[in-house]
């Protein structure tokens, strides 16, 4: 599936026209490397993405050498991808038909020796909340534990010994069947190592989910994997920096961010800047993930902007990528095709990283936690200053 | 004064080198906007520019019609600039050379009607901290109600009915001599509406400031002018997500961000990127300023860096620019010349980005106030799952 959009990558649209000695400077202003660090790809991984009409895309952090800790190579993945069935068929063939395609990528990912993979967010079914419509659409709520999608990736974590993060709509029954945005975190020994519910709920455009799902009750944890500590912030959690910020004191030193965001709603110059102001700020990885692809519904929805009633909202743009927490970042997947990134990172960067910077240590968070508090009190003053 | 860079402007680098087609597409996901929004400047602002060697640059952001409320449409002014004398002069001669150079700029800003105007970091003299050395440099220090440059500002603040954000080294006699790193809030009735200090200091490469001053104790002001309510967050605060948001939380429109930061630091990929997240995250807009120019001093120093002392660290890259609430923002200034940037902007996009995004409605402030404070805790236990 391939939406016709004037470029198809910004990077490879920058590329193709600025002269090399400029294009140099030009990216070490914008992506914060002059350099090419695309590393290689296996061949049977390429044979996959090509018989399977998906782009692989990869690239490399590396790290200083350090007397007192090994290099602690890893490497990540990302999946961004179109649905694939009309949104008409029945639920479990739309999901079937899903499930598909992305056990071709996950072969691909395997095959390359990626650690740890995340996928888009709510990726075994089409983003129906735009229709607001309950049935069919809440069928496609699964079990975190029994779940089709959790059995189908289980399997796949302990053949690959990958772990793998499953953002689906979660349906909890031991809760009087209420429904959940939720992130499975599945270990690479086949276990569901645990579940994370995203924090903060859209109201805006198409994203109706506050019909759906409440705020997440999960916390903000972080997994202490075999691969890393790492955490998950799910969609619309990303415009939140204090959210971020939550993940990185509880540890994490890779923050990934299963997103699903369209060109209509006006997100798309936000999107190469919030996760890698995540980076920076916290001083860990952050993996961008958004979906591919014009997704169209049965019936006809209105999108809160006036204008006439239709049956699907634009296209989701893409441009995964990851960033880092000395601020420079991968290229991007394209806007508009499937894809998978991978990169390969030493997550002793993130020690780094800190030490050199001194964010943690100048945050003044005791301030900030009396700040916060005293700011969402229903009699707070703002500290405001008048001309007398 | 210009430095020799490969490219003095990344926008103009864009444009020079890319298809019109392309270049509109590029500009939206780069910058949020297609269109050239510049203004027209008036002929004795050009005039000025042209006589003293700087540039002008000038933007325009609009917001909706309202019923409920006129537009508010504001114009401000950022200054970027190299120092004038060498550093091996007096002192009153060095800052007498840069007051003069400025002034010149400020009867511009004034000409093209120029309502809020913002200095950069430290303006009135170099940013001599990299040399730990306090003789003769913290001669700089001035009180902030009577100090030569509040002084010299006051005037063309009542001349150009012009509200001006002074950033200086503070000397506070009534608080035992101590330095701080200040700015002083000159209304248009030319009286000193406040100070603010800087809330987070760094201590990474050259940028030795917790040498001179510490953390400051003056909260976060938001001030209510003729011209909207403003806030500043100065240079290394950039930084910190949770210190922009206290700004927001106290009702700030536009915060500036007088700063000083140079190539070598490897700050210039962050540059882009943090002060237009405050912005979308906070729904206000930033006007993000740095210096520019190298800077030598008369004694050698070493930088923290392995490699043999020296007497300059690099110039200062400028790009000066500002973001919009709704994730648009201005082209910059160039990386190497003096220069003001111009923009003409309607504050009722804030409260109208409010409402469509929702991120303020959505932030779950008193969770992140017990949260941070639990984790400023000694006895802090980090949210972390591992495998049974």
């Amino acid at each position: 599936m391939s939406e016709n959009f004037d470029i198809s990558s910004l990077e490879d649209c920058l590329v193709k026209h600025i002269p090399p000695n400029e294009l140099k400077e030009v990216k070490r202003i914008l992506y914060g490397r002059s350099d090419d660090n695309a590393i290689p790809i296996c061949e049977t991984a390429k044979k996959i993405a090509e018989k399977n009409k998906f782009e692989v895309k990869s690239y490399q952090f590396d790290a200083l050498s350090e007397d007192s800790r090994s290099p602690r190579i890893v490497k990540i993945g990302a999946i961004q991808n179109s649905i694939v069935a009309s949104t008409s068929e029945p639920i479990s063939k739309q999901r079937d038909a899903i499930h598909q395609k992305i056990g071709n990528i996950i072969d691909a990912a395997g095959a390359d020796g990626v650690n740890i993979l995340c996928l888009q967010e709510a990726w075994p079914m089409p983003f129906a909340f735009c229709t607001r419509e309950k049935h069919p659409w809440c069928q496609f709520a699964e079990s975190v534990e029994n779940g089709p999608t959790t059995l189908f990736l289980k399997e796949r974590a302990i053949k690959y010994n990958m772990i793998i993060l499953s953002s689906i709509l979660e349906r909890d029954e031991d809760h009087s069947d209420q429904l959940w945005n939720t992130v499975v975190v599945i270990s690479n020994s086949g276990k569901v190592m645990g579940k994370h519910r995203k924090n903060h709920i859209p109201r805006v455009g198409d994203f109706n989910e506050s019909t759906y799902y409440m705020e997440g009750n999960t916390g903000h944890p972080v997994y202490d994997t075999q691969f890393g500590k790492i955490a998950i912030n799910i969609c619309y959690g990303r415009h939140h920096p204090q959210n971020w910020m939550m993940f990185g004191l509880n540890g994490a030193e890779i923050v990934f961010n299963p997103s699903a965001t369209v060109i209509g709603a006006l997100s798309e110059p936000l999107w190469g800047i919030e996760a890698r102001n995540a980076a920076i700020a916290n001083s860990y990885f952050t993996v961008a993930i958004n979906r591919v692809g014009t997704e169209t519904f049965p019936n006809e929805f209105s999108s809160g902007d006036g204008k006439p009633a239709h049956k699907d909202f634009g296209p989701f743009y893409g441009s995964s990528y990851v960033a880092a927490p000395d601020g420079s970042r991968s290229p991007g997947l394209s806007r508009n095709k499937d894809g998978l990134l991978i990169c390969q990172i030493d997550l002793n960067l993130c020690r780094q990283i800190k030490d050199k910077w001194g964010f943690r240590m100048t945050q003044r968070l005791s301030l900030y936690g009396e700040k916060f508090s005293e700011a969402s009190k229903l009699d707070y003053k703002p500290q405001v200053v008048k001309e007398n």
